[in-house]
């Protein structure tokens, strides 16, 4: 099956957004072994829909549109998509329900444009949206099939998952294993797997993502049995060169697993933050559950506040400067002892843009782990932007919790 | 003139590499007075290549093609254009000698391959590759324009300010402004500014993001006198309607505004989080400067670090448990004694996926701010998934923020 991912929205080709959904919609779609041939990404105006309709519906068996289902005037994909088809709209009771409800729940009058969004070309499948007001669309049309999605990432996601896989998957099976790693970078990981990544089935590619690489192993074949050896050949292989920087086989974050290992464990932490400002304790409270294992964080981000929150001694700011292994080790220390936890961990360092100097310069980082038995300190110069650099040391952070874990 | 972007790369068809030189193109032509109407994806493929020079010839005024003129075999987008178009190739000594020069620089030995790469089409203009192999071209074809750009970000980005901008430039002036908004959503602004919306020059458009909209206005003329008036006249007019929802007339983030009211206010700020669980305190010091004005971030998720840390009492928990406007308000009053701040704020909610009643929803947040001469309680119920959740308390407390600064 030839497939046509088809983005409609102006700020995709104003350039105000990146085209994130096209993206994932490749990948996945790749996955369940459907051949993508064209991406195509127009702003949402009636002349330029109907045009690309029709000459998808030349080249492509399967459409997928995302973007335009909005209840403002300027979303128009659905109405042009069933101009275009000769398909009539009618109101769909359930899809009126869930927009009446999804408001409802939120406290807020609906607005009248919103029942626009409930009215659905006349035989087509509806996709229930669950977290937005959008209810998506699958239409059969001859031999072609046409999905409509809506743009926001989250909501196309998860519809696109749960209903649109299910109808147009392929009778071949395929599956997917990714491995996590972190620690090794990527031209490291490609030098070391060349071989496995010149194969053919299964194949293998690595994803780099700030300090972390994912190796996506992707195996085709005609029964389970076989797809399944293929797979775990090929993952054996792979873990026996480079397991030391493999975090899971399940493709998960790795604060997912840094938490999940906590609660397996029963081990309790807390976090004192410098210049990761909050993005460490942040990242492991966005994983459910975190609530089980997490005690406390702090951010730290004054000099009082080192003192007074986690009795960092005056005179080791004085004599070393917040930005020191001694501080990082007393905040880690002085967090330990203060709370109840299995691990406490600190982070002090330079993010940048300015503060930096030739002694300590920007993207210079220490974190402290201390444990009943233990204390860690560890020293790390990060590359890049603000941003980058508090991504990067909390990365580090979870790659050497890991290790203790 | 319209434009038509067109990216000739496997890995993006799969899905292995952001689009980010689409993104990238669009704003700098539209920048330009160029309107982009079409972006289109292919695989490096001699067949889909043709076909899609084909349809953007009828279409479009202006393409750009990116990808596919690397020395290897599958790159063939400067072949198949010349073909398509009967234009025949021939050594360009120039390129040929920079190739050279290329490799001379970097100690490493000119493959036979890159000498392909020397072979420009006749008649076309050489675009030169400062840092890389690939030579660009730029055709004129009848009233067409076809450009063809290398893949790799920067040697497209360099080379297209460097050589296309001045061979498209239009000869009128267009000018952006985005107003940044907070606490409307997007359907409610877009009925309040229907018949702006409507207007042709300047345009109005809005975008939004999680709680918050964003108003873009695209100015267009021959002069910057009238291109300033247009601007500055539908600036005026936007904010009579809606100016207190407007926390930006420079495009920044909102806690980019609240971080320098802050500073230029030598307000001291301190935050404890429990849902949220450090996103306010890590989007604060994501912005540089932030230490100014952040003195410290307290995430008391457990019962205990709410009690020890921000003295909530214990029959204040027992009686209305941690999610409660009460336990709101103990947090925030209690930071704000313990600290040397003027404004204390506090988090408690529910942020799922598990752990609502009928009573307390996932999704109900408390949000307390203490000053010297006020305090306050908000209560929200917010919508979608954990991470969701989290994002929106975050901007719903910066947006209170904003109206007590």
């Amino acid at each position: 099956m030839k497939a046509e991912i088809i983005s409609v929205g102006t700020e995709i080709i104003l350039g105000n957004i990146l085209n994130t959904n096209t993206n994932y919609l490749s990948k996945k779609l790749w996955e369940i072994g459907i051949d993508v041939l064209y991406h195509t990404s127009i702003k949402d105006d009636p002349k330029l829909l109907k045009e690309v309709l029709n000459i998808g519906l030349e080249r492509s068996d399967l459409l997928i549109f995302t973007g335009g289902l909005g209840p403002t005037s300027d979303d128009m994909t659905k109405e042009i998509v069933c101009k275009t088809l000769g398909i009539e709209m009618e109101l769909n009771k359930r899809a009126e329900e869930d927009i009446k409800e999804y408001f409802n729940r939120l406290n807020k009058p609906m607005t009248y444009t919103n029942i626009k969004q409930a009215y659905l070309p006349k035989g087509a499948k509806h996709l229930i949206n669950e977290i937005g007001t959008a209810p998506g669309v699958y239409i059969e049309y001859g031999s072609r099939r046409i999905v409509l999605l809506p743009g926001p990432p989250k909501e196309m996601a998860l519809m696109f998952n749960k209903y649109v896989v299910p109808l147009i998957k392929q009778d071949y099976i395929i599956k997917v294993k990714t491995i996590n790693t972190i620690g090794i970078g990527e031209s490291t990981l490609e030098t070391v797997l060349a071989d496995l990544i010149g194969n053919q089935n299964p194949t293998v590619a690595t994803y780099a993502k700030e300090g972390l690489v994912d190796i996506k192993i992707v195996a085709k074949g005609h029964n389970t049995e076989r797809v399944n050896f293929l797979l775990d050949e090929m993952v054996g292989k792979i873990s026996s060169r480079i397991s030391e920087f493999i975090y899971s086989y399940e493709d998960e974050k790795i604060e997912e697993v840094i938490v999940n290992k906590l609660r397996r464990k029963k081990i309790k932490i807390a976090i004192c933050e410098s210049c990761t400002g909050g993005l460490i304790t942040s990242k492991l409270t966005r994983v459910p559950g975190a609530s089980e294992v997490l005690e406390r964080g702090i951010v730290t981000y004054s000099n009082i506040s080192k003192i007074e929150e986690v009795g960092v001694k005056r005179s080791t700011l004085e004599r070393y400067g917040a930005v020191s292994k001694e501080v990082a080790l007393e905040m880690a220390r002085g967090l330990y002892d203060k709370t109840n936890v299995d691990i406490a961990v600190s982070t002090t360092g330079i993010a940048g843009p300015t503060g930096g100097s030739e002694l300590k310069p920007v993207g210079l980082v220490f974190m402290s782990i201390v444990t009943k038995d233990n204390s860690y300190v560890i020293k790390s110069i990060f590359n890049g932007d603000r941003e980058s650099i508090q991504n990067r040391a909390s990365i580090k952070v979870f790659d050497e919790l890991r290790k203790i874990l």
